[in-house]
């Protein structure tokens, strides 16, 4: 028999994973994780509201989910001030970006992100045979000047960047993004990432209006909302890029707890309010454990701090890779300079006491 | 500014949906359906220590799923005897359905299907640019036979089957699709859905090895197990397919909550062979509201009944509306001669309850 002989475009990709998930890394190491701290994970978790509301559809779980999810459109549209018809419900920012990829790209169509920024939008631009383009950070930040001139030299179709930026935890002004979009070249899309939007300051929105046809804003559930596992997100978008997704997307594929746990977490602001503060402390914390073990951890707009080991990426892949032996789960910014850092997530006191008790263990290992 | 462009295969397809859900119609009619028989949902629910298990990971949903599945991949091996490594799990049957078609259609390639077969499918080949070419139905059933002659013909790259098939509920022997598998072309690949598996007899389930690398076997925890909504089933193939869909797959993209209730939904053994009994139940009560009514329901070998009217495309059409009319949610086969069916879940007793006294009203209306 003839092995099987795969279509051109998946042929030529590389068996990689974006990420090496924990449950994998702790079957690995043979224990469990003491802390949680790698996957920018909301460890103060859903609003209570959204675990009742979760549960209670458990036992509605035998129907489908409304495939238009109508109601959580709906809520979104009159929390956001927007039409319904501006906003994609998918799962999740991942789901959503490989629809954009497949939606928007032919093979060999240009695409520019940053050099170590994220990788699954890079794995899904590959996936469908569009070639990537790399801007380096600029002061650990994604450079918006110039992603939008390697845009224009390159005539992209899309360009990524995310606001606040994941892995550093910078951001840039909301006017920086505006005056980034007017730099655009005719006919490409920034695809803007605002995952942790929620942790941001208010400077860090940009005014854009929804039905702008030059940036697609993709939002999660994930992060501040505490709701990861659910896979569930949302996309505002200009109403014909949106409906353009009704033709690829798999209409049936939103899971339904996820709807009405969303639904749930929406509703709940004093939840958000509380979380985002928590994290605001978390942060806090996390800079004085650097400090305290002679790091600094950079300012962060979302809810994980990169911190500076103050050496090289050697170093710090060594760092988080002793934390990983001392049951610490935490991950790493990938390309040069930004991988002196390690990035932690923002998480309750009880799991930040284990990792300030860890880090020193664990510098001590290297 | 220019209006967006789509890449040119999206930019080609309509904007169509495969279905139209229940939860789109009730808002349409303006009230909810009293019997929900539309969708082959489970209206028998999962499994007590499913909706358990989803329950209390519904406190654990602020963590991404396992990407790997790995607890659900063992379980079902041992359930199967089988190695993991033959097994992916997925966002249910039409998730992977996509995936499948993008891992091996290129634009231009060759897919057979009989005329009537599962629409999604045919969206995902149309939706990565692929030729689709359909058989008719042979005696209300898919033909295996004239299915691989076309695939010869063609060339084809992959074949549809479903079996048992959805919409008319027959089935064939597993020793024809045995014999089928030699009948494929070099390099076609069997996608065999068996969605509604569990619900059909012994005889209906084929021996093949799980590295057979002329087959991909489709199975799903939204039917019998009852979890439609939680979005999550497997499929079952050679290992080097299954590996090539790490290449393009959603890794983080599975549920938490779906992975929790699916494990504890195959562990309960009793729970399935107690639904698998009141289905074929079912199947009987609606054989006598059928023959009360005038009609014939075909044989079923899956968790609905495809009812013959006696008449044409026309009329069962016009039974679907008057059903919804009275608040009876079916569907029915679009293609003819299948159309002369209007197509009934099966469901507990209330909900057959409210089919009966509403049938009649529904044909007094034509």
């Amino acid at each position: 028999m003839t092995p099987l002989r795969f279509a051109p475009i998946p042929a030529a990709l590389p068996a990689t994973v974006p990420f090496v998930g924990p449950e994998t890394l702790q079957r690995q190491r043979g224990a469990p994780f003491a802390a949680r701290l790698g996957a920018n994970e909301n460890g103060f978790g859903p609003s209570p509201r959204a675990v009742a509301a979760m549960q209670a559809e458990a036992g509605r779980v035998w129907q489908y989910g409304d495939s238009t999810s109508h109601d959580l459109r709906e809520a979104l549209a009159r929390h956001l001030d927007i039409a319904p018809a501006s906003i994609l419900i998918g799962e999740g920012i991942d789901g959503m970006l490989g629809l954009l990829v497949r939606l928007m790209i032919a093979p060999g169509d240009a695409v520019v992100t940053s050099e170590g920024a994220y990788p699954t939008f890079n794995y899904h631009v590959a996936g469908f045979g569009g070639v990537l383009h790399k801007v380096p950070y600029r002061d650990d930040a994604e450079d918006p000047r110039a992603l939008a001139a390697r845009a224009r030299a390159t005539g992209a179709r899309l360009v990524y960047l995310a606001n606040p930026d994941n892995p550093m935890g910078s951001w840039h002004d909301g006017a920086v993004i505006q005056a980034m979009l007017d730099d655009l070249p005719q006919g490409c899309l920034l695809v803007l990432d605002q995952a942790y939007l929620e942790f941001a300051p208010a400077t860090a929105v940009p005014g854009i209006a929804a039905d702008d046809p030059r940036v697609i804003r993709m939002r999660t559930f994930s992060k501040a909302y505490g709701l990861a596992g659910a896979r569930i997100g949302y996309a505002i978008g200009e109403p014909g890029l949106i409906a353009g997704f009704e033709r690829i997307r798999n209409h049936f594929g939103v899971n339904r707890i996820a709807q009405a746990g969303a639904l749930a977490a929406l509703a709940d602001r004093d939840w958000l309010t509380g979380v985002v503060a928590r994290v605001a402390a978390a942060r806090d914390r996390l800079g004085a454990i650097a400090r305290d073990n002679g790091m600094v951890a950079l300012a962060s707009a979302t809810n994980f701090v990169a911190i500076d080991t103050g050496r090289d990426g050697i170093f710090a892949r060594g760092l988080v890779a002793a934390l990983e032996a001392e049951g610490i789960f935490v991950r790493m910014p990938a390309v040069a300079p930004q991988d002196r850092c390690i990035r932690i997530s923002c998480a309750p006191e009880a799991d930040l006491d284990r990792l300030a008790e860890a880090l020193p263990r664990a510098l001590a290992r290297l």
